[in-house]
């Protein structure tokens, strides 16, 4: 079965689950894999209702092996949206961890370099590549301190411990204005990196920010916003190169 | 002068000024076109500095004519990153206004359709495309309600006041499992959409958020967020069609 | 044992025990009530270290019987700054609920009147005056609707159902001048609310905001928010009488 | 005429304008001291329409002489509703500045005790202090550094360049159990605060935060947050004395 004919059960409460081939199993029953075809609901075993759409790339990214971190959409939407890069740019991830990033990019852009040095994450990268269906990205099981690109990229995501270990490596690739995005949880390593860029007349500090997402309850009268959220991911440093 | 060689000035204050080959007026004076070279400094008849890199996709789209109210980076940047687009997709934009999405979402997909009907809004999304260089748009000078698409689409982007009239046409084209997205300024318009989305089997509801973005001016000791910021632009509601 | 002489114990996790004279039972042991003493330190039986610091009200009213919903202290502490009530004023609390507003107001007015219809609310609103030894509350078991104080009040909290029931009613003995501040935690109620305000010309609608909190991580490099909190409790709006 | 007779005037626009006995001038002109009687509207010279409400303190608060930066009702609401602190408590706000703090928390307990070392600061607060007819604030034109209370204090709330100095300072007067409550508007001085406190038996650092309020403009079907607002005034840290 092709991801392309992947498809997505949704139950009564908005939980999705990912056929693709297979008997699906959830809390409301089994869905016989046989039993979903076109039509657009399917009951279970136990009687439930489930829709049924035909999945597209983001439902089965969501379905992927993750790491304990991920970086989320809202976070890397901006980087996209901001940074200038586009269908016809390289790029570079790393570290690549479950290669989330790499993947959710590769969809936006011609070329990842995804850098990871461990190998029981590179090889939770290479099937998360497999399961999508994504082959524009080259994983690299090296260090990107000092990388070196065979083509000239555009934009490098840095989502490490030692960031600033990339910014005074001697790396060779990056375009000249191109950007170097620190993806940087704590506040610390914030004042780490931007007093190491002022200082320094390779780069530019454009811009330290944090994405925010608040999601709605809407239900008539009762509209009102979700109470506990998810209210920080990381702060993203964009730094140009010069 | 191609697009590919715009450049960008950066003052002192971190202001951006786009070169496209002419003389650069600024506020710390004036930059010769002769005096832009490729060196990464150049000097205004004043003798201020400014930082001279290549332009950007971004850099130039931040320069297009615009409307009163503009879609932001984080707002469109989580669109894109969220709705299982990607370089293969055809989408459609409306209403078109300064034609800033359809200009920023052209550049991630395979095409964009942009439903605009005043003609003074088509002839500066006309400009903006010609400025950017931009050549998978194509501007329809139509109401987007009741859209028969060329093309199979997958992400329709609603920017208007009756977002609800487009939700209620018999549009054709959508692709089963594609997002309907509104981009809804205010509380009572979501509230509308939602309640119709919620009685419809043609739909699912599948999130109403808001994005934020709060930036900090890193100084050192004295690193905190700026204290006046945007703080609201409008609801994003996905809604799957099914 | 005075309410004077109440004490907390802080674990090395930063949690809290009320000691109000009784042994006191933790996850890391059990601390005996003769063990209490004026020392800055104490030991579980399971050898744990305990900090001791004499309890304040605060401390204890984090310690009282509360309803499914509280308003926070980041709220009431708006309401109590922003009124221009003080020492002298007089005002209504209603609905009661388990009477957690009743009290912290209590501390910074001269006089509450509690209004709750709920016997069983009553007697909780009674233990927890019983518990903070507060003696300014009065609790009325009727509804607010037409309210008719014997003083001349200064404010009015409601945190009700049915709130523009009592802004239609023909109350008594809220001062000109004098604020009705409605929490409400959806915006469905705000609009009807404000929608009916705006149309009578006994009432000035002056505000309608929210109070979010943000909580630190304070860890040397490791400095951040925290990733999951409460982001929403309601909406305040603030009317005037008049 | 006594503060207490003192009126508001509000304009269409909903901009209010202090009465205290003198001609109004206001952008929609002027209204004649001897009109502002007890009816509810007032017209000025020009024809437009004021309602007239009883000023409170809170109206007359926001009228007084201020310095660059002032400390929000948000960020003071908090701290009194968080800190244990009541009608009976004596408190220390220091730097006085122009008297902000002080004048609103001396509405909610027995004594404050304003430290301030600037003779053009002193002299602003005892302007401020007669406006609003406030006793029980005692000025004091010394650092706080070291401070030495006449009576037991249960609160102090540092608003100053060097807090770590008190901290370090051999102060007396505050009660075990007290807080200290810092107003930090830089992260750099939040971590230095608190990697001092980690480390000092004195104290107990309880809690880090930042208060948020977000108003929205309700307009019928147009409800939404205002679009620019403040975003961020400054970090509370809640330190206890031990």
């Amino acid at each position: 079965m092709n991801t392309k004919d992947y498809k997505i059960l949704i139950d009564k409460k908005g939980n999705k689950y990912l056929f693709k081939g297979q008997d699906v199993h959830t809390k409301f029953g089994v869905i016989k894999k046989e039993d979903i075809t076109n039509k657009k609901t399917v009951h279970s075993n136990k009687g439930y209702e489930f829709r049924v759409v035909p999945a597209n790339f983001f439902d089965v990214y969501k379905k992927i092996k993750r790491g304990p971190q991920i970086v989320t959409p809202k976070d890397i939407g901006f980087v996209i949206a901001r940074t200038g890069i586009n269908k016809n740019s390289a790029i570079i991830d790393a570290g690549g961890g479950s290669g989330g990033v790499s993947c959710l990019l590769s969809q936006f852009v011609k070329k990842v370099y995804c850098y990871e040095i461990e190998e029981k994450w590179v090889n939770i990268i290479n099937e998360n590549l497999k399961l999508l269906n994504i082959n524009n990205v080259e994983v690299i099981k090296e260090s990107v301190v000092g990388f070196k690109t065979p083509e000239e990229i555009e934009m490098v995501f840095l989502d490490l411990p030692n960031t600033i270990n990339v910014l005074k490596s001697d790396f060779q690739g990056l375009k000249k204005g191109g950007y170097i995005v620190c993806y940087l949880p704590n506040v610390g390593q914030v004042k780490e990196i931007t007093s190491f860029v002022e200082g320094n007349d390779k780069f530019i500090l454009e811009e330290v920010t944090e994405i925010t997402k608040r999601d709605w309850n809407m239900a008539g009268i009762r509209s009102r916003p979700f109470n506990t959220q998810l209210v920080f991911t990381a702060f993203l440093v964009f730094i140009r190169y010069y």
